[in-house]
């Protein structure tokens, strides 16, 4: 019998030597956690009780081999007892989650212990526990929860009256030596015929033939109740989870208590007890039996005021103390921090936004095109949301001037002028958050205006593909012509899109219309970028000066414009992803578009609708290029003015003054190794 | 004599036959450019040019030691000569520096080059080449400078006159073959007499007894001019950069036309021309002579239809075609990112901004107090704006639901939670600029309300010496009262402060009141953040539930807020410290405050004064430290009442309401091992 050091430490005080008249003293139960128990202590903090302390039933388990322990795990919140772990008893209790630190220390121990007993004691007046002795043994556990640091304070007690005292005759004798063993046969025999709530209290009559009969708790104390001058062939059988050879354990104090209550005759009476000890299999073979003197000078509390409860649990160090423990220590990083992050976003749903539907951020496929200051930024604003699903589309590579303003790249990433951005970034996201799921499409997007390239139409293709398959895309690239593609192939596939632009001082935050598709109402699609604009885009990267070609912002204009087209976005899909201009969401207005300048720090929301003419998102050229696909792309590529005189803006224009289109340039500026000049005078 | 295989492949097609006849083809001058050119080239286009395309002189190096270069770098652009390069000579030219690569690309290069070659002409023909010879070998560059990348793209010109054509009487000799030692020492010390100017250029009579006499290139044309019928004993001396045996380098070319110009009756003469070759410590001894016949059938060329310029250099390859440069790779990691940085910011002054004053942003002290997600987003912005000093205060360490929101960190940083946040924030500053002066200080500000701990005093001491040396403070922590001690010091030591606080979607931006120095002004100090409030800080982390406890907000506050915050402090200082509420700066208008709002998307300037009896900048408040600073602090974090009773707080109060002020709770949630309950049941 194995006697661990630290329940040696708790049973300090019991004798060693022990005889006829020792004071019976009980091997208190201890609690025993499985992490998993924890994991459900906070799913349902967070999901399900959040402000409110909720009382919860739980269903712990002990064994009767030789282990003082009443386990706990995940499955302690259901509420049907888990039949997988039949060589187990069950243990009924209760928890109780304070909301704050300061409630579970403040709160009077003393009273709640009193109000646990009381419960108790209820079910054992009124014969309940007689009816279902699964309910002897009860636990209670007062806890608070740090979620946020994943530590948790606890508190277990095992409520058990203080009073009355109980003797024990003679020295404990192990089983063996009283019953033989076809009677440990018939023990076990009908130990399993038991209903499982019965098995951790029950009855056996042992006959002068040495026959054996296992009866329920109920008959037994009707055996005592009718038959009290009995020649104690009668023993009351307890699973006993002590591992100590003089001292049952926990449950037989609520148990002899209950039957003091039920059999006040017997009060002066030698009651045989036999401590199951060991498993079926073993044939309960360490059992031990404990002849016990029922006190006779005590009062037997039916008046509250003679009712003493004990049971808190000693800490590990044997103090009255609660114990508390770290899983951060023993979590998975990943893991920890998945839940950590989760913790920030459903703490919202608390108290301030109820209605915040998280679940639809987290799933959101969010396409980033552009992977720069904006791209940085929008890509980390939705990681905080806890958007799980990040592509991001750029062709370029990592420079000296980006890591002091694009935030996912770093001084490391611009040495040999080789990390392409989208790949970096998106490697970054991983490393702030593994469980990301993010993706780098290197990749520049065909723009009108300027030449085409040998891959465009394998990048059409894939551009077509890579936003069929998210649901929001961010058009967040430093030039118009660039967000005219997607701007066209979001409107084609029914994705919402939303750009972010930016000035030296000022900022645009717009989401594109998505068509309505209930025809029933009235609403009028919003416009897109180019929708207000009246010129095709052309190669606004010809002629530029340094000035013209770098973005010179106010560093502050993308971290704001950046966050804004993040938290429309959220704010947007708490509604629908077509909702209408200013429609409210549990989040606020949703605007069409949000203008802002650093000047004056004013911010306006503009709506204006789409236009029916416009060269990206109008009926006509997204049929054009449904119906005509390549002979359209060829045209949008070659001829500037293609676009406009398709939707009719040519002759708008015509009619009310003439407007100089930028040419087409198709020099490659990079390229002046093999840069051909005819201007040259011979040498000679 | 070495003949690299890039000259030889430029001369390709001169004669290796050479004799009576042939026709007299020189050596081009090549470009060499000293990476330090372009660094000055980038200076000057930043902080001078700026957007004019300035035309400016330059002076290069060419010597006569078999290298057909002429080398400039950054001391090119002195307008002196370096004395210290008197073993090579001069040339002179102009670089002009286009803004676009466009306009690089499409100006006309024939026109250019006519324009470069008449301005040379121009000073052969009024003889000012005669005076400074250095003037006959000239050069000019057409170039982009791509800042961004530290690519340049440049074209070289040595101007020269496509005619006359000159031919050679008969196979080039050695120098040695005609002269003696004692005349070779002779030419030496001639030439070492000559001023440098006149070195590369220059005449020698030699006599029939051997005696030798160097004159300059004016006293030369004299005797040309004075003596056409010579017995040519009078040499043509150049200092000769070629390294081909029959052909003569560039200068040459020039040359003979200056004295075509000015000796028109030597028309069919042949001159004596001695290519010096080699330096003066080794006695020219390589020196070659150069029989040259003036074709008699040329036209002179003083009309200007006869006239044609050569001179544009050839690329490494051979083609008519600009050069380029692709610094980058060459430059040291931490200079490039420096530079780019640097550009990105001084493009501002380009067209945007001509006022902004970036020097007074990059030397501002920071300190960050509170490395959290606005922390985080303050150093970002402040990074990007050039700030080059930036120290955390933080005594927190990295946990799992940072990362997603602090941008600073990353998961391995959460990783056995044993990472301090203000280092980590300090090192990761470092990662993204290498360059930057970064502090990472591992503190805790003691609190108003909380038990005073055992470094108080000492982080009092450090917490008042860092805010001395620092100028501007940024409070970014997450709970009020660990504002108060900062406040009260930044106002003590009369620095900026500048508040961001979140709420779910809400945030203030703040600057605290600075003390006008100027008691002249009128104006009235401005608010600190506890101006407004007439509550002391209390201990505000005391009994709250987790979504009170955590910062539970939209994640676009602390992105938005946080760049308010340097916005609204880079546009302060470019006025002063302590700009009055509503200024106007560069950058536009200074408020006070700003406060949004991010369901409705609004913002708003609040101005408020200071308050006399303001807990936290008030004269009582500040003079009380002062004067009485063990006592004070002693009082400020025992009695939750001494602050506003100081300040005459309480008398105010009492004459309006009772209001309740938080007990103070001096036990420590973290402690719970030690943790000290009286109201336990012992146990049986």
């Amino acid at each position: 019998m194995s006697t661990s050091s630290e329940t040696a430490n708790i049973i300090e005080n019991m004798d060693n030597l022990v005889g006829d008249g020792t004071l019976l003293r009980f091997q208190p139960f201890s609690s025993c956690l499985d992490p998993n128990f924890w994991f459900k202590v906070c799913q349902l903090k967070l999901d399900v009780d959040k402000l409110e302390e909720v009382h919860r039933s739980l269903i712990g388990y002990y064994d009767s081999k030789s282990s003082p322990f009443v386990s706990l795990d995940c499955s302690s919140f259901n509420q049907e007892v888990n039949y997988e772990t039949s060589s187990k008893y069950i243990a009924h209790g209760h928890c109780l989650n304070k909301n704050t630190i300061d409630s579970f220390k403040n709160c009077d121990k003393n009273e709640l212990l009193k109000e646990f007993g009381e419960r108790m004691l209820n079910d054992f007046r009124s014969g309940k526990a007689i009816e279902d002795p699964s309910i002897i043994p009860v636990f209670d556990i007062l806890m608070y929860s740090d979620l946020k640091k994943f530590i948790f304070y606890y508190w277990f007690a095992f409520p058990s009256l203080a009073n009355p005292k109980y003797y024990l005759t003679d020295t404990p004798t192990i089983l063996k030596n009283t019953f033989s063993a076809a009677q440990f046969d018939l023990l076990v025999s009908g130990f399993q015929n038991l209903n499982i709530n019965q098995r951790g209290f029950f009855g056996v009559v042992s006959t002068d033939d040495g026959n054996l009969k296992v009866m329920t708790l109920k008959q037994y104390i009707d055996v005592l109740q009718n038959n009290v001058e009995n020649d104690f062939t009668n023993y009351l059988v307890f699973a006993d989870p002590s591992d100590l050879l003089n001292n049952p354990g926990w449950p037989l104090r609520n148990l002899l208590y209950l039957i003091l209550l039920h059999c006040p005759s017997i009060r002066n009476s030698v009651l045989r007890v036999i401590a199951l000890r060991g498993s079926p299999t073993s044939k309960f073979s360490t059992s031990m039996l404990f002849n016990i003197k029922l006190s006779s000078n005590i009062e037997m509390g039916f008046q509250p005021d003679d009712i003493a409860f004990v049971g808190w649990e000693k800490n590990s160090k044997g103090i009255f103390c609660p114990k508390y423990v770290d899983l951060s220590k023993t979590m998975d990083s990943k893991k920890q921090a998945r839940e950590s992050v989760d913790l920030n976003l459903k703490l919202m749903k608390w108290r301030i936004a109820p209605d915040l539907n998280l679940d639809v951020i987290a799933q959101s496929k969010c396409l980033i095109i552009g992977a720069g200051t904006l791209g940085c930024c929008i890509a980390r604003n939705l990681m905080s949301w806890g958007v799980r699903n990040i592509t991001f589309i750029d062709s370029g590579k990592v420079s000296y001037s980006n890591p002091v303003r694009q935030s996912l790249y770093k001084h490391a990433h611009c040495i040999n002028a080789n990390t392409y951005k989208a790949t970096a970034a998106a490697e970054a996201l991983r490393e702030i958050y593994p469980e990301i799921n993010s993706k780098g499409v290197v990749m520049s997007i065909p723009m009108p205006g300027h030449a085409a390239n040998i891959d465009d139409h394998e990048n059409i293709n894939l551009l077509s593909e890579l936003i069929e398959n998210h649901d929001v895309i961010f058009l967040v690239t430093d030039s118009r012509e660039s967000r005219w593609l997607p701007t066209m192939l979001s409107t084609l596939h029914n994705k919402l899109a939303i750009t972010a632009a930016l000035g030296f001082d000022s900022y645009l935050v717009l989401r594109h219309g998505v068509v309505v598709q209930d025809v029933s109402t009235n609403e009028k699609k919003l416009g897109c970028y180019f929708c207000n604009d009246v010129t095709a885009p052309g190669n606004s990267l010809v002629d530029r000066t340094l000035d013209q070609q770098c973005t010179v912002t106010r560093p502050g204009v993308s971290s704001i414009a950046g966050a804004l087209a993040v938290e429309l976005f959220v704010s947007c899909i708490q509604l629908k992803y077509n909702a209408p201009a200013n429609a409210t969401s549990c989040l606020g207005v949703i605007p069409h578009s949000i203008r802002g300048f650093l000047c004056d720090f004013q911010q306006i929301m503009p709506c204006t609708p789409s236009f029916f003419q416009c060269i990206a998102c109008s009926l006509k050229v997204v049929n054009d290029f449904l119906n005509n696909r390549e002979e359209f792309l060829l045209n949008v590529f070659r001829n500037p003015n293609y676009l406009e005189d398709l939707t009719g803006l040519t002759d708008l224009k015509n009619k009310f003054e003439n407007i100089q289109i930028l040419e087409l340039n198709d020099s490659d500026v990079e390229d002046s190794e093999t840069y051909n000049d005819q201007t040259v005078t011979a040498i000679d």
